[in-house]
């Protein structure tokens, strides 16, 4: 870079660390063009969630429902992996950011990843539809299509655990109750109701929404991208995390491993033999 | 343990992963107690933070103050480290789950600790002045031990960057009116104060209260322990760590060091050199 | 799982945990089926990465070529992201387990995803050419259709830094003493040097194989699966990711960002502006 | 800094980043002054772990003796969280970068730190016999004052699950054959017995060395500051995490967690109960 001026490269490192998020000078502090001091105090967390993630202030009615599709994820017991791996993690030494780092990264396609998949169908279906399509009938195109390739996991339907998830009438209620205030167009619940009918036709019989349907559908009604469900549940996720790292903590055990020992696991290797003769000699 | 029984087994086991704070059940999920669909849309994100980690949950007013608390720490800029990993993460090809925990790793003693460790100095005040003691002379006692054991740093005062913080002036302001409407005791507002005059009157110049002092009385006030501090942190921070790595992914930058190129490493190793003989053959 | 005994239970659960690689017990531990006492001071470090790895152990010829492949990648040095971050993170206090974790994450898709990648385009030219097939050909005819569906890159071949990458002239020298010794077949080699030869069709120029190409051809001589081309890179970057830390933590710098704070980032977002009023109150 | 130049804050930039481990230019990488493609072909993968760490070439006999030492660690069967926690986190999705960071991260203090709190208590022995003291008596006067201050775990010693350790014999007769031939001093191995014999002097019974024990002779031995005796354990352990993770990744299962969901955990919070009315409206 011989024509480059000490000028340019330090222009150039400024550059590269753009950001349009938060400006910090010293004695400033203003995120999204906001001053710090005159957010705190005036707008809630799940404000500042959006305004992060968004760039702009939500409606008070966008705000609430982003809220409430926030509070059922927070926990779903020790045996899902992202909690076990909290408790682990504690009586193995590390304090809670520790913990919950390991925790968080296993927050991935298949465990925290049901969320975004799930937008992305709605979006898909948005999309085979077109404008005041048939929302059923490109559901269960794109179902049907699914299911030739080989692919019979709709993400956002059923549970492994639970018949009926007691988590989606009462957020469904909260996106009817949306709509009719005018916050959200209630399009995507259509979308998220279509998937339910198309299931029926292609399987034969009721798939309920799950827990991530429904925070799909909320997601996609406030307008955010497939990839931020994914950041959402974590948002939520992680007070579990935390609050499982906590209590972890204070039982004061030492590696704690999957099972008690008494418990084996079963080794189903090769039994035990002598080191073999290897006659090459690179 | 040639005496268990597989009941006992089973039983210690289940013990093993024992929880206070969720019951799921096929078709159950309760938090604390409390049903989640009676949680859903009638308590707010906060309310949810304080229920997971405290076991019950809190008034208006201590949620309010806590949801206060949560807004200003989501961010400080790209040079935060936590931020900047995010940011790097994602330009290696990670998705948000693990830019999120790469990044929540650091908030570690340094980084992240500063609220925490303030907690403690301040419940060491407390401990130190006894009841109705005089709070300037515990702090100032205090603070004089640990500089005489070499320790300069009071974790919650003084800023490497803002000559004054911007944030603490209004959360001030929030602890003053939940104090006199009767949501704290302010106790721990008059400790952080004790610290400023104990400063003043040790070094001989003002070095204020930073963000770390003020959420420090905050979560004091509302009766968190110091580690928690840290825990409320790393929630508050995610959000701008997940902000971070959407902007990024946005851009679609490849394998982000911290530098452009341009700006050369100095490399302070030895000179290029030949390998050694190495005589000795084991 | 009404008719489930207790026993049956326990069976499931210590199957749910099976695993064919190490047989632990009271006093016994065994890998692969060889005692440990057998291995100590028997085997090297390579070898035991290829028993865990594949189930056998290989022979010295193999294990020869694996060990001089596992030598180059160990650094890049700190602008690598891989090398920042465990830097940046030792200074926000972590441990140097916790510095190395935050950084090995970062080694996905695109920061260490390359040498995989080039495995996969090895295999798929394999596929291609078909048994005794022309290599080049099928090279060729690969990389025109990846360029005709947008994709340009060809993971392996070109440096964005070396105009020379100086690590593949010995390794590559390594690759054709082990095929004169009978220790590898020459397949995956010759495939290596198709690649560069259809490169030049392609584009008219010559665009060098790179480390990643390099160590692609080894690994796939040596048998293992393209994903587990990325786990022995990972092994090999881990050394100098502890390096780096460990160097760092020397050092005793707190909270290093990206860049020294001389240097401003730059921000994009819009200017100082009021708080919106919200008129709706949901 | 109104009076620093641009030419200052580059160059203040660049040594901000400064490191002694590698020079990277165009086509030159040298490790520690070695030019790489030196260092490729002849050295070995444990030379290379040596001089990244240490900064220079170790003999042959070190590095043999570094090796052996490398060996043992690498797992201890799906009951250790390092190992669980990889399996878990594959079946959540993870690639083996993701499964090994959360992993690794867990080798902390308490999982991962005996080995480094070994070779601590070892140079506390040390410099309390102090040149040609009595090592025994030192030890005995250390561990007597750990169990005044209520501690009672010796870093090293003793193991919750093998009543013999069986990778202990194999790696001492390896230190006695080094010390033979000149390669370590046996000042460390003399220093291990006497905390075996001080052991039992202080509580009656015999209290064996075990795997971190003997390391830890063994990187004393070799010079190693007791912080990279977790980093050395680590790059071991790495192995096993790194194998457990692709055996898990073939079997295809999905969201593995700590227990089949046969084995309930137990729940001990409160029982199901309304939420209460929250009559303060802050």
């Amino acid at each position: 870079m011989p024509d480059k001026t000490p000028e340019d490269i330090l222009a150039d490192a400024s550059a590269w660390w753009d950001t349009s998020i938060i400006d910090v000078q010293p004695g400033k502090i203003a995120i999204r063009g906001y001053a710090i001091q005159d957010l705190i105090g005036h707008v809630g967390f799940a404000d500042m969630i959006w305004l992060m993630l968004r760039g702009e202030l939500p409606t008070r009615g966008q705000a609430a429902l982003l809220e409430a599709a926030l509070v059922p994820g927070v926990d779903h017991g020790p045996h899902a992996p992202s909690i076990a791996i909290s408790r682990m993690a504690v009586t193995c030494g590390l304090p809670v950011n520790g913990a919950m780092a390991s925790a968080i990264n296993v927050l991935d396609d298949v465990h925290g990843g049901a969320g975004q998949q799930c937008m992305a169908l709605y979006r898909a279906i948005d999309a085979e539809a077109g404008p005041g399509g048939d929302l059923v009938a490109a559901a269960t195109a794109i179902i049907r299509r699914q299911r030739e390739a080989g692919d019979k996991i709709v993400p956002g339907f059923g549970h492994r655990f639970h018949p009926v998830d007691p988590r989606v009438v009462p957020l469904f209620a909260l996106v009817d109750q949306a709509v009719a205030a005018g916050h959200a167009s209630g399009h995507w619940a259509r979308i998220g109701h279509a998937v339910e009918e198309a299931l029926k036709t292609v399987t034969g019989r009721a798939i309920p929404m799950n827990i991530d349907g429904i925070t799909a559908v909320i997601f996609c009604e406030l307008g955010f991208e497939p990839e931020l469900g994914r950041g959402l549940f974590i948002l939520s996720r992680s007070v579990g995390i935390l609050a499982h790292a906590w209590e972890q903590k204070q039982r004061g055990r030492r590696i704690m491993g999957p099972m008690p020992k008494d418990i084996p696991y079963r080794y189903s290797g090769p039994p035990l033999r002598p080191l073999p003769d290897r006659a090459d000699n690179a």
